[in-house]
């Protein structure tokens, strides 16, 4: 049974789903949202998720949404990139929420901001009240990796897959990986990982696409 | 054995564990972090807990951070307010992670940014543009409340006790009940649970107990 991803290339959130699904060796295709044309804000879409956002899976007659939610669902279905003990489980549960509550929706935001909103109407104190706080994350997330190769267990697991959502991005939004040298250690060796491919490699959609962001 | 809560009033996100530990009929006390004066940037706490936050919960020789993994860890703990079966789990999973990352996490930066930083040091244009996002989280989650009682299942769950931890302060931060009939109503079931108290009186400190907080 082949999974549906809903996702477009620029949702760091939908990566972290793709990139599961790459490495769990799961069936599944991409299904394209047009995000930037509102397509999240429609009735149709509404009632795929009430939430009004990707990523969502669909799977048989089951429907996901949230990454961290669905990254669960994954590691259920294949036994794969998951937890050991219960210990572990909680482990990964406070990095799936430290990333969503610290670093990933932070980098989502500054990264919207910083590059697909047109350039005179970019609200820089935002912006740069954002990059401040981020600086922060990255901090913790840099100290946490100068002492484990993997942030639970000595394995890479989902939350590994949650955290490095937005890293692999090019767009500039204050992440610069030489300032956070753990941080750029982690991330070469997720791309170690037999299958890893980048975002715009992964699902539709990119910048270059749309005609307001070429250069 | 009795479950130790670092935490202190104006945490929203400490508020959640609060809560759940009463409605769940756990021995615990809380201790007092003095977040104001810098307690979770100290070396010491972050031996304690690497991400330098509130709330942490000590339970024998376990240590747990971020809110939502301790809500599982105590429904693990007391098989209340959990999933009744595997999708549930799921559902549940997706709450947690949809309020950390578009309610709590807005409700807190907001809450901060307009009560608790100097009148004249307030960043206008964070706050009015976090308030904006805000109404958009607001928006859903009363839409979703319109159709049921409880974020999951026919009955109150962590999911609840997660979304509701900043929405029963009464420092202003944007959300007025009066504007969003379905989260008013629930906020009142929720307060109807047995043994439901508000943050402050659950949790050591509160704005009053400082100076320049005072009017």
């Amino acid at each position: 049974m082949t999974a549906k991803l809903y996702c477009f290339g620029e949702s760091g959130n939908s990566y972290k789903v793709a990139l599961t699904l790459i490495l769990t060796g799961c069936r599944w295709e991409p299904v394209y949202v047009d995000f930037f044309n509102g397509e999240t804000r429609t009735r149709e879409f509404r009632k795929l998720n009430p939430m009004g956002e990707v990523p969502v899976l669909v799977h048989g007659n089951k429907v996901f949404s949230q990454s961290g939610a669905i990254l669960q669902y994954l590691v259920r279905l294949t036994g794969m990139l998951g937890a050991q003990n219960p210990d572990e489980e909680i482990e990964i549960l406070r990095w799936l929420l430290w990333d969503n509550y610290k670093l990933s929706s932070l980098c989502g935001v500054t990264r919207f901001l910083s590059n697909f909103v047109p350039e005179e109407k970019r609200p820089r104190e935002v912006i740069q009240w954002h990059i401040s706080r981020l600086r922060l994350s990255f901090g913790v997330l840099d100290d946490v990796l100068s002492r484990r190769d993997w942030l639970v267990g000595d394995r890479p697991t989902i939350a590994d897959m949650s955290c490095c959502g937005y890293l692999y991005y090019p767009e500039p939004f204050g992440f610069h990986v030489s300032d956070w040298p753990h941080i750029g250690a982690w991330l070469d060796r997720i791309m170690q990982l037999d299958g890893w491919q980048p975002p715009y490699a992964l699902m539709p959609g990119c910048p270059a696409d749309r005609n307001e962001h070429t250069p």
